[in-house]
C-alpha cells in the first residue's frame, strides 16, 4: 500500500514546531536546520513545506500578527470605549515572557532589513498591519464619542503608534523596569489625554 | 634607539576606527579583527586597548552617548524653551544615515542582551543616560515656564522616552516614511501638548 501524506497535515506541524521554536529560544533561533529537528525531520523534508529561513520568519510573523489580533478583539460598530482601547494596547505590547519571545522576530527584522530584502519587506507588512489597527482603534474611539474635540485621527496615529513601538522595545530591552503595571499606566495616561480636547 | 609608543595615541586611533567601522558598516560589523584591520594593527596589537568585541561596543555606547548630548547642547539655569526642547529630541532620534548607523548599536544591544550580561549592562546604561536627559529636559521647560500645569515630570518623562525609543526604531526600521520632516512634526507636537494643563 503506498504511504499517504497528508500535506496539510504536515505543514500544520511545521508550523507548531517553528512556533515553539520562537517562543521558546526567540527569533534568532530560526533556521531551517533547528525548526526541521523540532518537527523530527529532515531539513530536506522540512523544505518542501518551507524552503528558507525566510519563509519561516514570514510565517512566524503571520502567525504572530493573528495572535495579537485575536487577543485584541473585534471592533464592533458601536466602537471603543477607553477600557477596550486600554485593553486592545495591552494585548499588542509585549508584557510576559512568551509574548517577548515572538515580539523579538520584530526585533530581529529591524536588525536585518538593510541586508535582506525579505526581513524588509516583512517588516514593512507588520508595521503597515499595526499602524491599520491603530488607525482602526482610534475610529473606534471617536464612534464611542471618546476621541477629544479636535483630535486628528493621522497624527494622533502616527504617535500612538511610535508609542507601541517605544514602549514595546523597552519592555523587550528592561522587562523588570518596564513591566506589565508600568506599561498599563503610560497607556492608560496616554488614551486619558486623548479623550480630552486638543486645545488651539 | 628604542621604540617609543604613545599608548594614548594609539587608544584614540583603535577608537577612530571602530568608529569608522560602525559610521560606514553598522553595529554588527565591530568586532577584534575588523577594527584591528580598519586601524592597520594586528588582532593582537588591537587587544592591548580593546581586549574584546564587548570592550569595542562599550565604547561606541560611550561614544554615542557623547555625541547625541554635545549635538543637544547644554541645559542652562534659565531653562528650556519649546524650540530647544524640539532641537533636543531632533539630535537625540536618528534621523540622518550616519545616526541611524550609529544607533544601530542600540538594537544590538537589545538583540544580544539575553546571550550577553555586557550587553544588557550596556544597554541599562544607555536607557538610564537617556531617561536622565529627558527628565532634565521637562525641568528644564518647567524651569522656563512651558510645563503644562498639573503635569507630573516622572510620569510625562516615561512617555517621552518610550515616544523617542518608538521613533527612533520606526527610523530605523523604515527610514522613508519616518523621515526626519515627520520626526520633527511628531515631536512638536508631543511638546506643543506638554505645554498645555493636564486637565483632571
Amino acid at each position: 500500500m503506498p504511504k499517504v501524506v497528508d500535506h496539510e497535515q504536515r505543514r500544520r506541524e511545521c508550523e507548531d514546531a517553528l512556533w515553539r521554536v520562537v517562543s521558546r529560544d526567540g527569533a534568532s533561533a530560526v533556521s531551517v536546520r533547528s525548526v526541521a529537528a523540532e518537527a523530527g525531520m529532515s531539513p530536506t523534508n522540512l523544505t518542501h513545506y518551507f524552503s528558507t529561513r525566510a519563509e519561516l520568519l514570514g510565517a512566524v510573523v503571520r502567525r504572530h500578527v493573528a495572535s495579537v489580533r485575536a487577543a485584541a478583539g473585534e471592533i464592533g460598530p458601536e466602537g471603543v470605549t477607553v477600557e477596550q482601547a486600554i485593553r486592545m494596547l495591552m494585548a499588542v505590547i509585549p508584557t510576559t515572557p512568551i509574548r517577548r519571545r515572538q515580539s523579538e522576530i520584530w526585533l530581529l527584522l529591524v536588525h536585518e532589513r538593510q541586508s535582506s530584502d525579505v526581513a524588509d519587506g516583512l517588516l514593512r507588512s507588520v508595521q503597515r498591519l499595526v499602524q491599520q489597527e491603530v488607525v482602526a482603534g482610534l475610529e473606534g474611539l471617536r464612534r464611542a464619542g471618546f476621541l477629544g474635540a479636535g483630535r486628528r485621527i493621522e497624527d494622533e496615529a502616527l504617535l500612538l503608534h511610535a508609542l507601541i513601538d517605544g514602549l514595546s522595545v523597552q519592555s523587550l530591552s528592561d522587562p523588570r523596569a518596564m513591566n506589565r503595571a508600568r506599561v498599563r499606566r503610560l497607556v492608560t495616561q496616554h488614551i486619558e489625554q486623548l479623550t480630552r480636547p486638543l486645545q488651539a
